[in-house]
């Protein structure tokens, strides 16, 4: 490792250094080089990032398994400000971060911006979900001295943090889904040292982000390993990561390829580990016959903005529709067409998700009937937004159709009726939405499909898009395989601590030794089950 | 499939037919022979069963599946009478089925009746679970229509069912964690069908039980699906079940080369699904100095009572003794070493476990030191106690010693120190239990210990021993990596439910379709969490 500064005595953390942060100090990797590039204006940005070797990867886990402890014994509230600082030092630097977001990732300003506050009010919920305290599972099981034939001991239970966490930035959310983003925030939030592998995309954002975070690490007096940020590629760097025995867990958002290989890799280790991995999902929108038939034009003009919008590099773009054949149908096809064709071409976030997609929907376009098609290219990384259209019988016999294609690239299915539609629903894989369009004169086929589509999808949603995820308390970004790795989580929302926790359970563990969350008296005021009963008492 | 009987139609259900349950349906098996075994007698039990082809795994997946809609769409309430109606038919069939099981297994009646018990209170406290509501995981984050810069929907989020469940029936508990034990319990509470692989070493208490699940499935009006029974061997049948695509999660209780076969089976399924495999622990027993000092023959007594209950073959037998080396131990082992001195023969419950402890003991018999064996054993299927001791450093460089031997051998480590203590938690694998006793004047030690140990076991206990799982709400019975393949959840116990749940979120769904644990005017009064507060409004 050269060119260290430790981190705590900057002041200045707003100009690039071009470096990881390793444990609180800077470090300058020595591997490939990495710049960010504006592909808006086809340009490589200043400066220039390296990967690390293993050494940081080694670095990084020794410091995150040495700070574990002490981090994990800090309160719930002590957590909360501390990710309050991270979101108040991200704020602070939005005027640097903003503009190096915008010119990494093509991205419009209005949407960065939109972003930031995203991704700090994220922190800030999951300081609030500290501070409401369910997440400790607080049980307690009262002492039956007198049971017959057995007397009961005293059992408690909470949960505790599962250890170091590994998160992997994603490409196309450069804050909400990367270096502070909601898999960070929600290991923090449950005492987890984290150690991310910033996304190449966009090395100038995750580096002024890490350094938000690091900066509220050292101002806190937490463990400087309480986080790290490394750069590297996928399968060198971030496979040495998620196989180092102190990485207990793992949060992913990107590829299904991607995301597979590191559930592969983990699980293959000594000790398996769980991977949180949000890889892919082509987002239903079933049209039923009332709403297609009252406002058919107005879904097509509503449907294109959500397809084509930030270039459709969404995890939940809408990518199918399905609807029964008709005329109905047709008008909402024609105003698609006609809003599709007016769509101009967007920068995407990398030339390599540019070059992906045009190769699926060149594959598209020899599996399907192309309807429509944005306005055409002017550069080499731009999205051309494209529309197609098969029958039921087509979709359900070509993987192809079924494969989803990051960008603003949709299919319309045409159905013969309801029965189809119900049947098409029933065949899709996992998904992290499914979307209904429908009147009240459509409630019936509604019903009918809603049962269906509870075991398909991670959010089920009526009358609306399926893009805009809102971070909430109710909020699931999950989904059946291969949405995500693992169904029952979420990665957005306040439920997505508990994927970084376990429980325990406590026997007549004495007064003296008790955590506060399952001590007489209840001196953190939690809800707590006490003998099967929630209470605050 | 021969000898077709239409389960609902029988009044007798105590009389073994040698048969497996498909769906309602009493269906011969055409594979392998197998046939209980009286290990106190060495006798063979009549009938005669045999292991069922891949032509009932069908049958049962095929009738899971098209039980699973109708299945969970029945009411908390409805499910909790189903399983309450299951616990009675068990009692009922009780003077048939405790004779039977003894004979299976040549556990002492007691045991079986006690075991009886817990089985049937499991069922009910999963029927309390569901009344009590929580497992529905209800939050409302109201909309804000005028919310800038955007409005937020009404976005509602409850649990939904996995769907169709596989289930490994034990050895060693043949009701507890067998064909109606905690895993069956559990999944059907949640709403999923079961389909149930009995264990070979009691058939007919399989059947006996599989037919009280059988006769409540029909008595209650669900459907025959809901509930199979089948034999077969793991690697054929089981492999089988577990990757059958309609089969969504898998509960399983046995060896960890069993749990780590099914946990990769299921991993590489087009389709990967969870796998809960409670598998191999040695549950560390931690004697503190004071504690030692004041009563160190008493807990040698004690502890060889814990060591030898049922010929050790608890999941939570105490395998490893750790404590500082000098007089106070001393005291201890004499008075361990006298009491196993007096421990005679006990059966164990096949012969194939018989090997397997035998063959375990004489692997430590060469790494470690013998310090005290029970009385010789009588039969080939007899567990003739066994005790051990080493040094820390021994311990720590032999994977024989840390292997756990399914039977009644314990080993003790003789510590330089509380450092060298520390030393070798620190070192340890996943546990279900650790155990601590400890007198007032350890508390500075206990304390220690307990981070340590919260991050190695599923449950923390003093002053007690770890045999007998309690029932309950507060308790969990899983642990990190090899006790268990997902340390987020336990086995035993009102938790056990959410491994077969997965979160859904409602987004704008009309109130005419929303679900009643999530609908307006709270009908199922429910806790529920509204805006990020707990309420039961």
């Amino acid at each position: 490792m050269v060119d260290v500064t430790t981190f705590a005595s900057e002041t200045d953390t707003q100009t690039l250094t071009g470096q990881m942060i390793v444990a609180g100090t800077m470090v300058t990797g020595a591997g490939t080089e990495v710049r960010g590039f504006d592909p808006a204006a086809g340009t490589a940005l200043e400066p220039a990032y390296r990967h690390g070797d293993l050494a940081v990867v080694e670095a990084a886990c020794a410091a995150a398994a040495e700070a574990f402890g002490p981090y994990r014994a800090t309160t719930s509230a002590q957590r909360a400000k501390f990710l309050e600082a991270i979101a108040a030092n991200i704020e602070a630097a939005a005027e640097v971060l903003i503009p190096r977001a915008v010119a990494e990732t093509g991205l419009p300003h209005a949407r960065i911006t939109g972003e930031v506050g995203r991704t700090c009010g994220q922190l800030r919920l999951f300081a609030a979900v500290l501070r409401e305290g369910s997440w400790n599972g607080a049980r307690i099981d009262s002492a039956l001295p007198e049971r017959t034939p057995a007397p009961r001991a005293d059992i408690r239970q909470r949960t505790v943090p599962l250890g170091p966490v590994a998160v992997f930035g994603a490409s196309n959310f450069p804050l909400a889904f990367s270096v502070a983003g909601g898999d960070t925030a929600s290991a923090l939030a449950a005492g987890c040292p984290v150690v991310v592998k910033g996304h190449d995309a966009h090395p100038g954002t995750s580096e002024l982000v890490g350094r938000a975070v690091a900066k509220a690490v050292a101002d806190a007096g937490l463990p400087a390993g309480t986080f790290s940020l490394l750069f590297g590629s996928g399968r060198k760097l971030g496979t040495a990561l998620v196989t180092d025995a102190r990485i207990k867990a793992v949060g992913f958002t990107g590829s299904r390829s991607g995301g597979t290989a590191l559930v592969a890799a983990a699980a293959a280790r000594p000790e398996p580990i769980p991977v949180y991995a949000e890889m892919s999902s082509i987002n239903p929108v079933f049209l039923l016959p009332g709403a297609l038939s009252t406002r058919g034009a107005e879904l097509g003009a509503a449907f294109v903005g959500s397809l084509t919008m930030g270039s459709g590099q969404f995890c939940t773009n809408p990518g199918l529709v399905i609807a029964v054949d008709g005329p109905d149908l047709d008008t909402f096809v024609a105003a698609a067409t006609e809003a599709l064709a007016q769509a101009a071409p967007t920068p995407m976030l990398t030339p390599n998700i540019a070059k992906s997609y045009a190769d699926g929907v060149r594959d598209l376009e020899g599996a399907a009937d192309v309807l429509a098609r944005g306005q055409a290219a002017d550069s080499s990384t731009a999205c051309q937004a494209a529309l197609f259209s098969t029958d039921a019988a087509g979709f359900l016999a070509s993987d192809v159709l079924q494969a989803e294609v990051f960008g603003a690239s949709s299919l319309v299915i045409r159905c013969a009726d309801a029965d189809e539609v119900a049947s098409v629903a029933s065949k899709l894989e996992g998904q992290l939405t499914a979307t209904v369009h429908a009147d009240d004169s459509d409630t019936a086929e509604a019903a009918r499909l809603l049962p269906v589509l509870e075991l398909k999808a991670g959010r089920i949603l009526f009358n609306g898009w399926p893009t805009g995820v809102e971070v909430g308390y109710a909020m699931v970004h999950g989904g059946p395989f291969p949405a995500t790795s693992d169904s029952r989580t979420t990665s957005v929302g306040a439920k997505a601590i508990e994927r970084f926790l376990r429980p325990v359970s406590y026997q007549d563990v004495p007064k003296s030794l008790l955590p506060s969350a399952i001590a007489d008296g209840n001196p953190d005021h939690l809800w707590r089950l006490i003998d099967g009963r929630f209470t605050q008492d």
